[in-house]
């Protein structure tokens, strides 16, 4: 922003702008906003940053984020802990829990391989879920990283630590997205669903 | 976000999404980063919205955003106060002082005339630019609102109630954007364009 306006409201709008997906004109806007908000709000806003960032930390044992030392799902005894899907995020948990279909129990890599970007085996969770397999109890576990460049071989990497220790290891299947439209599907996505075909 | 999530996470998505132009999607997508950024981060984050709400004031002259009594624009001896420019948000100044062309002063209005929304004149700064002007020095007042139904609407008003002061009431000129293409201009533009030609 210029240097006519007040500069409490220029660093907030950097701060904005520091965010993912949110760009300098954005972040102004949202700045204003602030502006606009009643102290309480605001400070509302700004003890939820704090409270989030100290309150929250990673399960000890599936690395998703929580509050407590073992997550609500690892800590679910209906839960089968003989099944562990491995996603990239948290997120990603979010996404599979919306399902209701998934009955095992996760393990967060919080990020995928990138040597280009400096992310090594060392930077991911995969220490721990290598610890968790070895302590058995363990019967499949499901590579459900994202279908790109990153997240295959993230799931090809870690498959290759796991099929040693004798367990299933599996990967999503790739096909159709349901309620699609065949002709405007990608070769790529075609040419899975072609090779992945079921018999009916 | 589903209550497997953890409390602080889903309490720092939900003020996200209380944001102008942030989906539930998003909120949570920022709320994630905020657990990826370190701790000094997120509270010079927090303090940036406190320092904003809390230092941040309005002019005592324009009524633009400020940290002082009187904004540096209204202070500055350099800017010709017989000009004042009436725009609807702090935005819209900085959309001016962008061009560098405009020396006059501003007034901020602080919204528009909406009265389905319940934004009646009283609620704008109206009262405090009919005082700047009633104190006299003022030779031209510019309304610079948006051209749309509320920004015509609250022009139209502010003129009407400045114009028995005896000052020259002006408006921006509406026409085709510079670097626009004919062809693609939507009709009140183009007609607009038209009404308003001028001799060359």
């Amino acid at each position: 922003m210029p240097d006519h306006n007040a500069l409490p409201l220029v660093i907030l709008a950097e701060k904005f702008a520091s965010l993912p997906g949110i760009g300098m004109k954005s972040a102004q806007r949202l700045a204003y906003h602030v502006m606009s908000m009643n102290e309480n709000d605001v400070e509302e806003f700004a003890q939820a940053l704090i409270n989030a960032k100290k309150n929250v930390r990673c399960c000890n044992i599936c690395q998703n984020l929580t509050e407590r030392e073992i997550c609500p799902i690892c800590d679910d005894d209906e839960r089968d802990k003989s099944v562990i899907c491995v996603v990239e995020g948290p997120k990603d948990v979010t996404a599979f829990e919306r399902t209701r279909e998934y009955n095992g129990v996760y393990h967060v890599l919080h990020g995928l391989l990138s040597p280009m970007d400096g992310i090594t085996p060392e930077k991911l969770r995969i220490k721990e879920l290598l610890t968790r397999v070895a302590n058995g109890g363990v019967y499949e576990v499901i590579m459900a990283t994202n279908p790109t460049v990153e997240g295959d071989a993230t799931a090809l990497y870690v498959a290759g630590l796991l099929k040693p220790l004798g367990i299933k290891v599996s990967r999503l299947a790739f096909g159709l997205p349901v309620g699609g439209i065949l002709e405007y599907a990608d070769e790529v996505t075609l040419y899975k669903a072609l090779e992945n075909r079921n018999n009916m």
